[in-house]
């Protein structure tokens, strides 16, 4: 071993001993006579001390010699500090060092290796094993296996089984786009990346399996945004004969645990709240409960008062944001712009500032009178002093980009702080949903998913009506699990990939296995999957899961450091039995 | 939840509680007015009791409605039985079943769901779901688990993170063949998926991350053989400021532990033994310990007498086999006829019986006088009533064709008992191995181990000659863990690739990041990784994997009980710029 001790262990009390560290160069100071030097590692940073009257007349040379991220083994003894310095648990010792080695020599890196760098992102992902060097991604990934650490002795005490499932599957057109993989041994045919492992912990359930959970990658070739990688991990569960309130307070307690050991939070029991609910309060199915500002409908107060674009709307929806009643028309016409970008859709925004006398100013004055307003506001339990912002259009539209716009407010009123956490059960989704452009019913959660027992007569007259045992957990806004009940009955899954437009023969190549299985006892069962990207993200307080990935790729599905993917050889594509179409 | 307790859980100090089980019909008596339902969970059986006599007449008949594996839930009260089944923990009592529910029927099962099941290979492979219902692969599985949080728990007690690596990554030529994935973001280009994470653990180190470890899939494009899967799990290590007796003392522990929490064993200090030796005494890198047998060097002792075949031959090696001096014409020919199969390639196979009266008799008779025998059964210490057998040919050859003797020889004497556990730690492997075919040197473990220091030299002068810092962990036959102390110098790094034919155009090419990596701040480090499915069958007293992954795949790479692989529509094929060149 290259050290006796760790560059965050030494106390005063080891004053006097014998030790060798090793580790980086953090930073130097040199007085001419007398040098320091701060050794940094995983562990913590300690003060190498060296003096020019040494009777090693090279040592000093040698110190002096060792640039920023030198790698240095240093054996000297621990002595109390002139200066001490309280911001680090090793602040009141240093190293008198009397033997030193260069374990190995550095460049200068591209940016500083501090809290704070000035390397931007394509050079950070570049030199992804600098930036990982920083306190604030190893403290992420320190989070991230404490997280994982936690996660599995829960599970495991209540006998949850790590199962792994394969990473080598089938290609299913339902869902998001695979990976896939040319099979050698089988031209032709390729293996697909998981999705998830969703048909192999029901099948495990068919198995006996009773409590299943895996700490899993998963992949989808998606088009990439910030928040999204091509690999992510899922905390992925499923438990036999539970039903939906089973699930809900076993993973309740896991979520607890978790803040309990992890953050050292005691969590409230978490709240629960319909889809529907959601929708009509928030206009989400996600919402933040960090603050309020709930949807007030004005639909029936504000239509038939002459305003031509509330009369033609399907709803009038409207948010209170308190103490906002100061804003300028300058403020205001930026929200105005900000609701009306393509990514949110607005045509308009209305707004009303309810002011300190009472009065109101808003930007449809001409159509409501002064106590028509007053009559409004205090629909909306508006008080003097707050602003009213008023979107309008088809209900779904409308609820979208009032919840986006509720969000904007909370974030500029400071009420989304990230270690405020304010965890919620959404619960009873809807089935299926309706998309116009296939012209079909998709999946909300996902094909297996269970319609709630009373509304199986839906699925034949009616399915939108449908309500699913379905359930998302969210926290601060971020959905970061979800799951439900499955179909265990062979004839209720068919009926379901019917409505989703399966052929028989469609559902019998893609799923034969499972519904095969379904026919030879398979007990109810039901689970969840956390996302734990996004969980270690939140508990880190941030809601880029980019720094709480080791090796992320970028927004092009490439990994910067390693320069992949990259091209084959050509003996490569021949033995897979494929051409490429369109080489670069 | 569908159930009050399981089906393990019932003891005698129950009797009187009403409970509820659901679980499946393991087998039904039938005596007409009486009947039993053995039900099976995860956990345990547990007997259900119906009797005609009830106030339920519709029970009865449910009940015996009720075929193997039916999915049942019943209702009732704990009552002591008549004829205890001491067999079982939960034999003591029976449920008195008030009320029963099919939750779903199952059609019969294509083969038995008990611990000697009818099923053949194939069979159990299709229905996987069935097989896994089977006592010993559920064991198995709940092995592999407890293996993974004892290893957890006791990486995470010294300070090893988990950090997850990327499955997208970049295709190396070097090692095995990789399995691609075609990337659609950028055409013409593929990931590869990792055969192991080795460089992301060395860059870890690199980024001070001090202590790695992870459960991790790897991935191998290799014609397969019965222990051999397309996906397998690693126990993946790496530490820095290390030398190989850090590690080496670090996994030990590990095993110590796993051994000690998983099987309450007590394992001696592992023994260690020298690549030469284990070559010398076992002709083996990872010999058996469990019997002795080792190799008796007859060179000297049997050339010069006249024997061409063995005065031809660069060596003469031979094992004594003890008690087997009774060994019949017919079994000396059949164990003649097995060094002469192909997969072993002996040309023949000379044996003595060291009889019990002091001769010897043996298929060499004419060339070798009694004294002459008694001489070398002298040297080989044979006693009376031992078998010698005697190989001759090639060093490596002969060797390799021997040890394959040696352990069928220990089989048959049954001194290779699945729970008697041997470990060995073989040690200073050569750093890299000529390749006749491809004419040049190829990296024993792999091209990132390092040259012990004072082997250098040999690099450039007789490569075959360098011993590394490397090391396997064996298990009774089976190489479990290897690893090695890393290059941690670009110069050195760079000479290893050139040595191994590398140009530096490629290197830069495949491994440039790593080689830039080494520019700035590189630690001493080095590591080990262990096979998790070999290690978990060797804790179960089995040689094949097989039985130890819930999805396995079948020799030609397929897992047959989802089919896969399957066949990709043409619009996915066009999506990703490829197309078949061989369409099957």
């Amino acid at each position: 071993m290259h050290r006796t001790h760790t560059c965050g262990e030494l106390r005063i009390s080891h004053t006097g001993q014998q030790v060798t560290l090793s580790g980086w160069v953090q930073r130097s100071r040199d007085k001419g006579s007398m040098l320091w030097i701060d050794l940094r590692d995983r562990y913590g940073i300690t003060q190498l001390f060296f003096a020019e009257s040494d009777t090693h007349p090279q040592l000093m040379e040698l110190a002096r010699s060792a640039g920023r991220e030198y790698v240095l083994k240093a054996t000297g003894q621990v002595i109390e500090r002139v200066s001490k310095n309280p911001q680090i648990p090793t602040g009141d010792i240093e190293i008198k060092v009397e033997k030193l080695e260069v374990l190995n020599a550095s460049q200068t890196p591209p940016f500083t290796i501090e809290d704070q760098s000035d390397g931007g992102d394509d050079l950070r992902m570049q030199w992804r094993y600098l930036d990982l060097r920083r306190n604030p991604l190893r403290n992420n990934l320190m989070l991230r296996h404490r997280i994982g650490i936690e996660t599995r002795k829960y599970l495991d005490s209540l006998g949850f089984l790590e199962v792994e499932t394969p990473y080598l599957i089938k290609s299913t057109p339902e869902g998001a786009r695979d990976f896939v993989v040319p099979s050698r041994m089988n031209p032709g045919q390729f293996y697909a990346l998981p999705q998830s492992p969703q048909t192999f912990k029901q099948i495990l359930m068919v198995a006996g399996y009773d409590r299943y959970y895996q700490i899993v990658r998963c992949f989808r070739d998606e088009d990439l945004r910030a928040d999204r990688q091509p690999e992510f991990t899922q905390i992925d569960c499923e438990m036999a004969f539970v039903e939906q309130e089973d699930i809900l307070n076993t993973f309740e307690g896991m979520v607890r645990h978790l803040f309990k050991t992890v953050k050292g939070i005691e969590l409230d029991t978490v709240p629960r709240m319909t889809y529907d609910e959601a929708m009509r309060r928030f206009g989400c199915d996600k919402p933040d409960l960090r603050f309020g500002m709930e949807f007030q409908d004005l639909t029936a107060a504000m239509q038939g008062k002459g305003f031509g674009v509330f009369d033609q709307a399907q709803v009038v929806l409207g948010i209170v944001v308190p103490g906002c009643a100061g804003y300028t028309r300058k403020q205001l016409d930026e929200l105005t712009e900000w609701v009306k970008r393509p990514q949110i859709g607005a045509k308009g925004l209305v707004y009303a500032l309810c002011q300190p006398d009472g009065s109101f100013k808003s930007s449809v004055d001409k159509f409501y009178s002064p106590d028509q307003w007053k009559a409004i506001a205090g629909q909306a339990t508006a008080a003097p002093g707050d602003l009213m912002l008023i979107l309008s259009g088809d209900d779904l539209s409308t609820r979208r980009q009032l919840s986006e716009l509720r969000l904007l407010m909370g974030s500029r009123l400071g009420l989304r702080a990230p270690e405020n956490f304010k965890p919620l059960w959404v619960v009873d989704f809807p089935l299926v949903e309706w998309n116009e452009e296939a012209q079909r019913w998709f999946a909300m959660h996902h094909p297996f998913t269970a319609p709630k027992p009373e509304h199986f007569s839906y699925l034949g007259t009616d399915p939108g009506l449908a309500r699913a045992n379905a359930y998302d957990f969210v926290l601060n806004g971020v959905e970061i699990g979800g799951g439900s009940i499955r179909i265990h009955d062979r004839t209720i899954q068919s009926q379901m990939f019917a409505l989703l437009g399966f052929t028989p023969e469609e559902a019998k190549k893609q799923f034969g296995f499972l519904l095969n299985a379904f026919e030879y006892g398979a007990p109810p069962h039901g689970g969840i999957a956390f996302g734990f990207d996004r969980l270690c993200a939140l508990f880190g307080g941030q809601e880029s899961i980019r720094d709480f990935i080791a090796f992320p790729k970028n927004n092009s599905g490439r990994d910067m450091m390693i320069d992949a993917p990259s091209t084959l050889d050509q003996h490569q594509l021949t033995e897979l039995n494929i051409a490429l179409t369109n080489p670069s």
